[in-house]
C-alpha cells in the first residue's frame, strides 16, 4: 500500500475508534467519521466497505490482539508472575486511554447490534495469561494447587469485569487503584510463597 | 390494590423482562409486551406508563434489589464467610436462570440508550458483601490485611464480570463452574486460616 493510502486509512480508523467510544456503533455513521477524519465518505466506503468493516478493523487493530502486547512480556530476566501484573496494568491503561482499544471495547460490549462477528480477545489473553503461569510453575513460583488453564480463565474474566465495572460506576481515573486491590486480593493465592 | 389490577401488573412485568432479557429494550416494543402477556398496550401505559417506565420497574423488582435477599443470610449460625460464597451462588443462578434478573441485567447493560436513569446495584452488593467481610473480621475468620470495604468492591466487580462474560463466551452452562473456580482462585486470600 502507498503511504499516503497507509495514512488514510489509519486516520479513519482512529477517528472511527474515538467515535465509537464516545457515541457507541449506533450513534456513529459513516458521515461522522468522514467529517472526524476530514476524509470523504467514499474514502471510508474506499478502504473499509462498510460501517462494519471498520468496525471490525477497529476491534482487530488493538482490543482484540493483545497477545502482540504480550510478545513484550516473554523477557525471561523477569519473574513470569511479575510479567503477568505488569501486563494486566498495561492493558488496563489502554482500556482507560487508548481511543482505539476503548472503541474495541466499546464494540465488542455492543456486539448484537454490529452485523458481522467481532474477534473475541479472551480467548487470545487467556491462551497468554496460561503461558505466564505455567512459567511460573516450571520455576516454582506457582502455588501447587494452582492450575494454569482454568486460573487464567478465571483471571481474565475477573480482571475485565473489574475493569469494565470500574468504568462505568466511576469513570477512568481510579482504574489503576482498583487493579491493585484486586491484585492484592489474589495475588497471594497464586503464590507459592506470598508475601502477606 | 386490587388482586386482579396486582396480577396484571405482574404479568405486564414478567412478559417485559423476558422480552428485554431475549431482545433487549431497543428490540421490545409495548406492543410486544402486549402480545407476550395477553393484556392491552393500554394496560402497560396504564400501569407503568411507559416502556421506559416498565424497563426501570424490571431492574428494581430484583437485579437492584438483592440485599433483600442478603437478609436471608443474617443467620449467625453460618460462619459468614460461608453465607458470602453461598449469596453469590444463588446470584449466579439468578443471573443465568430468573429471566427478571436476567431482564435487568440486560437493561442494566444497555443503560445508555434508556431514557431513565436505573438504579445501580452494586453499590448495595459492595455493602451487603462488606458487611459480611467485617463480620468474618470480628470472629476471626478474615486474614490480618484484608479491609472489608476495598475488598468488598473488588470482590463484586470481579464476580459481576466473571458471570457476565461467561454467559457471553460459554452461555449460562457453566457459571457455576466458573464460579467455583473463581472461589478456588479468591477464597485462600481472604481466610485467616485457608485450607489449601
Amino acid at each position: 500500500m502507498q503511504e499516503r493510502a497507509r495514512a488514510t486509512r489509519r486516520s479513519l480508523l482512529e477517528a472511527a475508534a474515538s467515535l465509537f467510544a464516545e457515541r457507541g456503533y449506533a450513534g456513529t455513521s459513516v458521515n461522522d467519521i468522514s467529517s472526524r477524519s476530514g476524509r470523504t465518505s467514499g474514502a471510508v466506503y474506499f478502504h473499509y466497505a462498510s460501517k462494519e468493516g471498520i468496525a471490525l478493523a477497529v476491534v482487530r487493530d488493538r482490543f482484540a490482539t493483545w497477545p502482540e502486547l504480550a510478545d513484550r512480556y516473554t523477557n525471561d530476566a523477569v519473574p513470569p508472575m511479575d510479567r503477568l501484573v505488569a501486563l494486566s496494568y498495561d492493558i488496563a491503561k489502554a482500556l482507560a486511554e487508548d481511543p482505539v482499544t476503548r472503541g474495541g471495547a466499546r464494540l465488542w460490549a455492543e456486539r448484537e447490534v454490529i452485523n458481522a462477528t467481532l474477534p473475541d480477545p479472551f480467548a487470545l489473553w487467556t491462551a497468554a495469561t496460561t503461558r505466564l503461569l505455567a512459567q511460573a510453575r516450571a520455576t516454582g513460583q506457582l502455588a501447587p494447587h494452582i492450575r494454569p488453564a482454568p486460573t487464567a480463565r478465571a483471571l481474565v474474566r475477573a480482571f475485565f469485569g473489574l475493569c469494565s465495572l470500574t468504568e462505568a460506576l466511576e469513570g477512568t481515573a481510579t482504574i489503576t487503584a482498583r487493579l491493585a486491590e484486586w491484585w492484592h486480593l489474589t495475588l497471594p493465592s497464586l503464590q507459592a510463597a506470598p508475601k502477606r
